[in-house]
């Protein structure tokens, strides 16, 4: 895996773009500017990148509240007085990029050799299975925190992991099952994290 | 006018599709089951029943809330004690049909011969430019709750009426440039505003 240059230039995949199985651990002997930040605040800028120069317009959606009591004081903003979080019934981002419908969440572990499928939600899930069969070009974005590594996943190979587990097999997809079956994306400077151009290789929207 | 079956029939549109000029108010001499439902109830019933007829994916977006103070008490869900109601940077719905990316506010109003433009934030005028550079399927649905009439004007239309607004000119548009320019929904059973059914004329998504 070669390194990019932090001076904007886009990150060119490697020879082999629809497989990571090329994929060695990188080499941390260069620094890095905004390390530190979120896998959420990468997406977001990602996001305002895209949005920006006019490439995409995808968004995160607002976390679901059930409001209970609102206080609406004279002369000031009404004030949420007591709400609680609700389960999301969809995947945190959406959106639009070349007319084609984008439907994408984003998940984090720390252990190192396996991702536990437990970060996913049985509704999520569902969610995801709607959206391919109306032809969304949906996925997960997966984060090893710790070598700061993310691996791009199409929901059709996500499914074949959950449904493994649902019929008593493993509980996580192996590091290597995870780099044979999605694509790495090189951490960037601008954009973070360029799913973008994943998405042009899979779905060949730039020829 | 016709009116329709309340048995689940499909509603068919008139002789002219592509423009709501041959529009006649209707005649109320029919009652109807749920009346009083709420606009966003109606169109949120509608993507229920797209949803569960695997016809399409469209989600209201949740509100967005700015978190200031939560509590989290033991052995029991965390209650938010204080945050405030944000104002959204994009439509309140999106979703995906056939692939293609849908995105649309809907707005009503109590005036009868205009429908007033300040219903319309200048932020969600942005976003809609930006998903129609993105040739994502945008439009607004606007009711004139007197007559419960419902109205699907793109939004390449809706911009002119702005952009006029911008120029100095009026601050609405008037019921007779609706009528001419948009394409009128009739109120039907299941489902209850049925704007798929626009968008495969406008688009021929259905040929």
């Amino acid at each position: 895996m070669t390194y990019h240059y932090p001076n904007g230039k886009r990150y060119t995949i490697g020879t082999s773009p629809l497989s990571a199985s090329n994929y060695k651990p990188k080499e941390k002997n260069w620094t890095y500017g905004k390390r530190g930040m979120t896998f959420e605040e990468d997406i977001n800028e990602t996001n305002q990148y895209y949005l920006d120069q006019g490439i995409a317009v995808i968004h995160k959606k607002p976390t679901p509240i059930q409001i209970v009591n609102v206080d609406y004081p004279k002369r000031s903003a009404a004030v949420i007085k007591e709400a609680y979080f609700k389960q999301a019934s969809t995947t945190d981002y959406n959106g639009v990029y070349k007319g084609r419908y984008i439907d994408f969440e984003a998940k984090e572990t720390k252990q190192q050799s396996s991702f536990p499928l437990r970060n996913f939600h049985e509704h999520q899930i569902v969610h995801m299975r709607e959206v391919m069969n109306q032809k969304g070009i949906c996925f997960v974005l997966l984060r090893f925190s710790l070598t700061e590594e993310v691996f791009y996943l199409e929901t059709k190979k996500l499914l074949i992991f959950w449904d493994r587990m649902n019929n008593g097999g493993r509980k996580s997809i192996t590091k290597e099952e995870i780099i044979n079956n999605s694509l790495c994306i090189p951490l960037g400077f601008q954009p973070r994290i360029d799913y973008i151009k994943i998405i042009d290789t899979l779905y060949h929207l730039n020829d």
